[in-house]
């Protein structure tokens, strides 16, 4: 009855079999495609029908996917985004971030920008302290900004954000913490030299109510960041870096949720108890010291 | 100044690493976690990872991923799901589908669902004419319900639905369509024998005007289905299928959106002109006669 079977339709195109699934939909694309938005599909297909292929979802599992999916896109709104959540805690934003920020060896590695960056934050002289609401344990951080050959770099800028001691950023506390709370914005000196006050970061949590946080507590994950500051060293001539500072002593330093901790991050934070260096920084004793230098590839 | 380098934290857990990146993150899950949720977690992350790498998306197109699927989360409702749609156009519905229903050599395959199954549709005797817009070519479908052996089985129960002849499901155009159209179940007889009235079913396109359809569109694909008629076939001791008959003069045959199309589902369409022939099926000539046996694997 019916009529002799065949593979493929009249125009040539292959129907669905299950063994080559990725090449039937893949040979479905229009001649005029752009050849990198083709590539970039072809690849995805691939992956995605071979990881169907080895975990042979049900098709309640397919569903719990798909209700996954939605969920995680209906939880974006102007201020939150749960995608780029979901991209941070599965590996792909710091595997993404890598592959477009390889660095000569010795340069300071990239790391995530992360959300909570802020065009224009206050402008300060070296050595001011960025922390306008009293809160936290002091530190001082300095040292050089030099290129791959350890040449100073003069002038170079460094833009510097961390959460407050509560953990939160001051854009998340808007009316709570003091406008540009911790931020800020220095010019190296003529050797490159950089100075500032702050107090030492603190860990704290992506936000984890949503579709994201409860995959991580299926997982067995927590949502918090190992410690950090924030800093973009840029200069002309050199490649800018978006990076971080780590904290040594953070209990979350092997597990930070998003992967952004990287060895040649990590920091050491002395802790100073010498009144008269305390003095010199215009602080009390004891405060912590990092003493950390930015090396900057060529642009 | 930075500590001894090491590549774990203090726990153990190795920092991010591009060339291991799938393995650290995977390393992460806890011990109480779901071993199925551990395995399917760790193959998509494995080939997420995988197929990152290999197309290396520059930031800009990493940000255009999160948008797109933020996008397509944000058009789902209580009457639109953009990503089943998504599953859809990227074969991943059908290969779920046919993962899930490999049936023994000669039984009709399964294909996808779709979207348009209502439960509860209106009951008739064999023979009836489940088209009530007075809309198409008239067409009578016929043949048997049989199980793998050539047995026929009795009284198995048929649920057909298909669009109208404007391409349309009466779900889809409330108010428009008279309720029911164009749905019917169907209880074969003692010899397993089933006969019904409709029309020759169209193609129709898939809702294109979400972020699916605009990726298909840049695709170079059009959002077609392949004209087809559902059908699903359940009786006791045998496994249900739910299937299609596809028309084999549709111009979307080898080119359906959604890959429905399986070669054993292409029936024959013969048109009959002769006047005595369609009195005896209540009709006019011409007419469309589709002889169709529905085989059922075991359960
Ligand atoms: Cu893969
Ligand atoms: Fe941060
Ligand atoms: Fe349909």
């Amino acid at each position: 009855m019916a009529q002799p079977p065949s593979d493929r339709g009249p125009a040539g195109l292959a129907y669905f079999d299950e063994d080559r699934s990725a090449e039937v939909v893949n040979a479905r694309m229009g001649q005029d495609v752009s050849p990198r938005l083709k590539q970039v599909m072809a690849a995805l297909v691939r992956h995605l029908h071979a990881a169907v292929k080895e975990i042979e979802p049900t098709h309640e599992e397919w569903l719990a996917a798909i209700r996954f999916l939605t969920e995680t896109g209906q939880m974006c709104n102007a201020w939150r985004q749960e995608y780029i959540l979901l991209s941070d805690v599965l590996g792909v934003s710091m595997l993404v971030d890598s592959i477009n920020n390889r660095r000569p060896s010795g340069a300071t590695p990239n790391t995530i920008l992360g959300p909570f960056f802020v065009d224009g934050a206050p402008r300060y002289p070296l050595g001011a302290d960025i922390c306008r609401d009293g809160k936290g344990e002091p530190m001082v951080v300095r040292g050089r900004v030099v290129d791959t050959q350890g040449q100073p770099v003069a002038g170079a800028m460094l833009d510097v954000w961390q959460t407050n001691d509560d953990g939160f950023y001051d854009v998340q506390q808007q009316g709570v913490q003091p406008e540009g709370n911790l931020r800020g914005v220095f010019e190296a000196d003529a050797d490159g030299r950089y100075w500032f006050k702050s107090v030492k970061p603190r860990h704290y949590p992506i936000p984890s109510d949503g579709p994201v946080g409860q995959l991580l507590g299926r997982l067995g994950r927590h949502p918090n960041r190992a410690a950090h500051l924030h800093v973009i060293v840029t200069a002309p001539g050199h490649a800018p870096v978006i990076t971080h500072i780590f904290t040594p002593d953070c209990p979350y330093l092997g597990e930070d949720a998003v992967f952004g901790v990287k060895q040649a991050l990590v920091a050491d934070f002395q802790k100073v108890d010498d009144p008269e260096e305390a003095r010199r920084h215009g602080l009390q004793a004891p405060f912590w010291r990092v003493d950390w230098d930015f090396v900057l590839a060529p642009a």
